[in-house]
């Protein structure tokens, strides 16, 4: 599984003062240790609150890059604050993310191709969330047949469903995962299937077990990479066991460590 | 899903002692706690090394009875040994088990709809375990077949893919979850499809994450019931969750605490 780390994001209390403050110290933190727990790339979101987000962004970007190789996942809604990252990186980006309006993919799958990277598609648009799985299809072709005009290549595409709070749409959950499957049937070679973990526990008690059942259901759906905690250990585990289950990973007996170092 | 408690078994040193010593405090315990875990069911059986079959099902059954009242899983390869058991438990028991081999079935089934049990059909032989997915539904139908013309309740019938150890059959478990969702199409309406959930970790280091991974890839797959052990608190909350992510559960707050007291 691709696991994308969550936690670079100005939303949290801790990284929007860091950003404040330039305070480098918290970013390596965060970027070390969510390597170490196993994540391949790190999300980096200035957060809804930034007063300069592309200064913002090349800041972490450029800090990030100071301690790490691990590839960044570039989420902004505005285009041009992903384009200020991707001229820093690297590695290889994921640019985070477009949506299924043409306005949008006009601007964002040109930019992704001019810099290698990889791309997140929300089955979503200017008219709202999908409430059913049709429209989710619907809409993830669109994105795809976008992307195949275009010659973006779809197996560094990564489809998002979008995952809905089971405490708010529990009858959701099992569309979700047929979508999975479905997505992965648009084209060939298959584009892949992205989901924001935390959106499934959003608002609820017990966050970190609906987190975990959800993400072991998306990978037997077809799930290919999440954006999530890497701190939660057992999540890690399961979702790694999960792959050894499926044979994606050859198991030895020290299969999570194994990994966790491979990445 | 119907959880069947794995922990009264003469495979066990305390339940083989137990069993010898006719210490009843300490099946009493395995048998109250195992149910407030969770386990909706609690399996029975004597072990491979009881020079008394017959008389040790007899002294379980009635020792659990005078606790509690969850319903029992008859586990003998012994037709007799399980209708000694049969003819002394107060609640709907479940048989454990027939192969598909006709002089098995012959019995067995029988045996179970005179005691208006639930009957677990295992999908393997006398010429052995099935290594692939066709052969798995073959013996199914098999069970089924016998079953319906025996006029048993398909409904009440536990069908068990047999589910290999990872480290020694790592390409079978996505065959086996792909058997679990043909299973459920041999009849209408569908038989149930249960498992022995500790066998996929036999042998490994890491058994508990295995069985939990294993678990949530189950029931997504459709799995009904599983025999496991229900003191695994984590597997217990992930099993309760994937139900509730799948919409079989009410969400509330307190999912978790609710389902246990109801159950």
């Amino acid at each position: 599984m691709f696991i994308i780390g969550e936690l670079i994001n100005g939303m949290f209390r801790n990284v929007r003062e860091a950003i404040a403050e330039k305070n480098k110290t918290v970013i390596w933190d965060l970027a070390i240790r969510q390597t170490e727990a196993g994540a391949s790339a790190l999300d980096v979101n200035v957060g809804p609150l930034s007063k300069d987000p592309i200064g913002d962004m090349c800041w972490l970007v450029e800090t990030i890059q100071e301690k790490t190789n691990t590839r960044l996942c570039l989420d902004s809604t505005k285009p041009e604050v992903i384009e200020a990252g991707l001229k820093l990186t690297k590695n290889k980006a994921v640019v985070n993310s477009t949506t299924a309006d043409v306005e949008k993919l006009d601007i964002v799958v040109p930019l992704s191709l001019r810099y290698n990277a990889s791309l997140i598609g929300l089955a979503l648009n200017k008219h709202g969330v999908p409430q059913d799985k049709d429209r989710r299809l619907e809409l993830a072709a669109e994105i795809v047949g976008f992307c195949e005009a275009s010659k973006f290549p779809i197996n560094e595409l990564y489809l998002d469903p979008i995952v809905l709070p089971i405490n708010v749409a529990q009858a959701q959950s099992n569309l979700i995962f047929e979508s999975m499957r479905e997505f992965k049937l648009l084209s060939d070679p298959s584009p892949k299937v992205i989901v924001g973990l935390s959106n499934s526990s959003q608002g609820t008690k017990n966050r970190k077990i609906i987190n975990r059942a959800y993400a072991v259901m998306g990978i037997i759906s077809g799930l290919d990479s999440a954006i999530l905690d890497p701190f939660d250990k057992e999540l890690i585990d399961l979702i790694i066991t999960a792959e050894v289950i499926q044979n994606k990973q050859i198991y030895c007996d020290s299969f999570l460590d194994a990994y966790k170092k491979k990445h």
